[in-house]
């Protein structure tokens, strides 16, 4: 019988995400998850069908606790629609995104892990998809500068920036990484 | 006593890169190289002290054979200095790099195997570092166009749709990958 108590359900997907950021994805199984979670042996295989349901979970979860609270999206709509209000808008994001080490960590675990599995990779590829086609939405509807391309392109380099600074911090020290997200905004996006 | 043969040494340098892309920097261990390179069990421990060892040599070996051939920069060389050209020269690089497939994977794990090994990162963090400031001084004397800034943010949106291309590849098309490569070229770099 699958158990069904949601907070129990989200605290075991939240710690399968801190076990896939600090041990990798071949390091989570039931077991860990118990552990990391600090309930008894074998809650996990209660609440989840299989290992891969966990993984699949625990990637929508990252998703999910990555959206913007009420008040960031009030600054958000309130503020300017001029490429430098964008630029510290993505400076934002991007401190936001890293800001969850884990989580982001979680997901690149997610996605060499759905190198070996086709149907995560299936799960994870809509996923993203649906990420970037609901950003590309969003950014056209607010009226800041810049086409669906500009966003595109936004994401491919300030996703880089964030693996850079989460695994290689010392590659680029905190003002460039500053300064690359401001000169991306200005040169990918055309007023 | 550490053997020295420098083809055994290399094939299971590359053996290793092979693990890494397939099992995960977890999977990674001397016999499971040995396997791979399809030597006595016990090869490689008597060629690398140590599996930090190899993982380091194998992260190098990923880089010397992403080195360009004699006839790819005798065409660099040839070709000419406008952004059209410069827009083929990355989407030719795009193709090169995600091309050895098992060299990038295995670069992606160890970068998530540095966030849990101070050692390695270190070491990666110079490598990384050392081959941004040699494209960064290649480039500018090159003759293309575009700035220090450029080559930045062009290494950060390529590597990012290299990881799309390579662990999700129905996020973006082909059509859409080779379309972005040029709108960053057009848009990144200055003339």
């Amino acid at each position: 019988m699958v158990r069904s108590n949601p907070q129990r359900r989200a605290a075991l997907v939240d710690a399968a995400i801190e076990v896939l950021a600090r041990e990798g994805a071949r390091g989570l199984t039931f077991r860990s998850v118990d552990a990391e979670a600090a309930v008894p042996p074998g809650t996990a295989s209660n609440y989840f069908a299989n290992r891969d349901e966990l993984l699949t979970q625990a990637g929508a979860r990252v998703y999910e606790r990555l959206v913007p609270d009420e008040q960031t999206l009030a600054e958000q709509r309130a503020a300017g629609r001029d490429r430098e209000t964008y630029a510290r808008l993505m400076r934002d994001l991007v401190g936001r995104v890293s800001g969850f080490r884990s989580g982001y960590l979680a997901l690149l675990e997610l996605r060499l892990e759905s190198t070996r599995r086709p149907a995560l990779r299936a799960i994870l590829t809509e996923r993203v998809r649906a990420d970037l086609d609901a950003n590309i939405g969003y950014h056209l509807e607010s009226g800041l500068p810049g086409d669906a391309t500009s966003v595109e392109l936004l994401y491919l380099a300030l996703n880089w920036l964030i693996v850079e600074q989460l695994t290689l911090p010392d590659v680029l020290s905190p003002a460039e990484r500053e300064r690359l997200v401001t000169a991306a905004v200005e040169r990918i996006v055309r007023e």
